[in-house]
């Protein structure tokens, strides 16, 4: 299918309510596209924590509501952090039924107290084993940080490069949760520790924000880019059903899908997206999706090839790290940037040149991804 | 697509967690079709409130952990007491891209005290106008019997013929909730007030429980009955944006639907399975699904047409009232029922040549409506 409408808000703390949020990126998705909502055929809605945190469900009635007398069938889909990712990928798979679907995700997390949040976003990693034993999320990408140094020899300076560069990005994305001109790599490396390895400037932090797009079968004009592959797969929910942590097993199935759905190999992508959802998740990412070796994300960070200017830009919208992490908006929001790319509408970050695109939205600890690639004009 | 197996649980109050019950469910839907789950293609989860009640979100990475080494795509739809019904009609409507979708539904409610549950579940109604007014689901309802009374000179006794026929259907159904062999209508009539003129036996009980579907494009034995017709559809979610509370506008629109695809009349209709969650909800339900004019449910229920020997049984498995309601499995449940009609497999409660059966499953008051209709041999 194409993507005929991309529409966000700022991420950020913003003081708004949710209902505002998604009817403000729905808005400006109709707004890009050359359609009208009464065009739409059925609405899916992304959100992981509307019920914690809002004390509100049942999103596809809510939704419903922002829009009267349309009636459209409309459902909340989750997947913890990849449910944005999850929402597309379901879409996509219903293409010869609808002609154009609306696809709006997002999340309104700073209305409760941190310590409650954190249990909240501890209900995507499992209760049996982990919740209890108070194995939140920091602590478990921590668990693979220290595997994957230990395994590859990497150092926390490595993990500050990734940060670095998606802090700099995001000082180019006016719609960032962050804009910080002088981030160094000391402000990340003496970054306060939340888990060790991984220090404040190596996690995610808490945003709100939405993101829509509209999924056409039909193509409607040159602004439109395809999506041509698309994988999700799942993985045992707790890591301690794993072998080994340095790897997601659900990442290398979708992209493996997803390459060979578009025809394409690793090495053809020019642009991508991942879930950085901490530094460490970013370089265990490059590998899962063959854009290197198993152990060698460090090179290519150390030699600057993910950069604006390198060989392979990441995260050019600053990422989970930089733009935010607003957490149903977050896979749709990576659609939304690597779409402004292919268009070219991308200013100060614009990478040129740039035809194939990928995306990777993770939930949990890799109990879940996502995978879509997306072809630009030629 | 054909219905190629089906398994539930019994549904009450049990001591299993919600990781066994979708277990069970699964595994007796395997069992009865002639497929390896090594068959199955993507994995569809429907629930309301396990992040509330079992601090366990990701619920598509949790399956995938019941069925390690299998990696599947799978997660979770939510649209409240509509997340079965909406689950099936999302696989319906992915059948060109999946050769065989299980649809896995299913609710653990009984863990925490009655006076959460019942703020959890009114989640599924609206924040900001409703939830915050005290207006949980009896109450919403008690406004819809409220105005069906005045209107149409129902009065209690209506209502508790609903309840009567209801668990008279689950005293023949071994896996249902309630198998009480002797409940009077004085008994309905004389039960506590809830919310006037709603009383105790006007209103579904607390269920735990889990159902589970296999959906193929191709048939595969002549026990497969296909879905002829779906259709779904949303409306504002507060009873204070509707203009007439005795008639849900989604359901009407996605009978339309349904009947329309299916290429039948209402009047073509067997057997069906009624979103009772309230008996007043039964009699709206008949009426928005064309079974009989506006006004005129209460003639049916009077002259016994809905009861197991009448022209037109509705609930034969005891319906949300009797069966049970445990939410994420209820409208799988409904499916699980009309196919075991229509496959002549119900024994003491078997309607005889039935062919065309209808299910209905409603999300909050009428916020959401799945209705489907199935088609068993000639």
């Amino acid at each position: 299918m194409y993507v005929t409408g991309i529409g966000r808000t700022k991420f950020g703390m913003l003081n708004k309510s949710l209902h505002e949020l998604l009817y403000d990126a729905i808005y400006k998705a109709l707004h890009d596209s050359t359609m009208d909502i009464a065009d739409i055929d059925i609405i899916i809605v992304a959100n992981f924590l509307s019920g914690c945190t809002q004390s509100q469900l049942h999103l596809g009635s809510v939704v419903s509501s922002l829009l009267p007398g349309l009636n459209l069938p409309a459902y909340r889909i989750e997947a913890a952090c990849a449910s944005g990712g999850l929402a597309i990928y379901q879409a996509l798979s219903m293409s010869e039924k609808f002609n154009n679907i609306l696809v709006v995700g997002g999340e309104r997390l700073n209305t409760i107290p941190n310590k409650d949040l954190t249990k909240n976003i501890a209900m995507a990693g499992d209760f049996l084993r982990d919740q209890q034993e108070g194995l939140i999320f920091p602590a478990q990408y921590a668990f693979v940080a220290s595997q994957y140094f230990k395994k590859y020899g990497a150092t926390h300076n490595d993990l500050a490069l990734v940060t670095l560069k998606n802090y700099a990005n995001a000082s180019k994305n006016p719609l960032a949760h962050f804009n910080y001109k002088d981030i160094s790599l000391d402000t990340i490396n003496f970054s306060q520790m939340i888990c060790s390895p991984l220090r404040l400037f190596d996690c995610c932090a808490i945003s709100d924000g939405a993101a829509a797009i509209i999924l056409s079968r039909e193509k409607k004009t040159d602004r439109d880019i395809e999506i041509i592959g698309a994988g999700a797969r799942t993985d045992v929910i707790s890591l301690s059903n794993r072998k080994d942590f340095t790897t997601f097993a659900s990442t290398k199935l979708a992209a493996k899908d997803a390459y060979n759905m578009a025809k394409i190999r690793p090495k053809d992508i020019d642009i991508a997206e991942l879930h950085d959802c901490f530094s460490i998740a970013e370089l265990v990412a490059m590998e899962d999706l063959d854009f290197c070796k198993i152990g060698e994300g460090i090179s290519l960070i150390r030699a600057s090839e993910t950069t604006l200017s390198g060989s392979l830009p990441i995260n050019t919208d600053g990422g989970l790290l930089g733009d935010g992490h607003p957490i149903g908006a977050t896979g749709i929001a990576q659609i939304y940037e690597i779409v402004e790319q292919l268009r070219g509408e991308s200013k100060y970050r614009q990478i040129h040149n740039a035809k194939l695109g990928l995306t990777h939205n993770v939930g949990g600890v890799g109990g879940t991804a996502v995978v879509l690639i997306l072809e630009g004009p030629s």
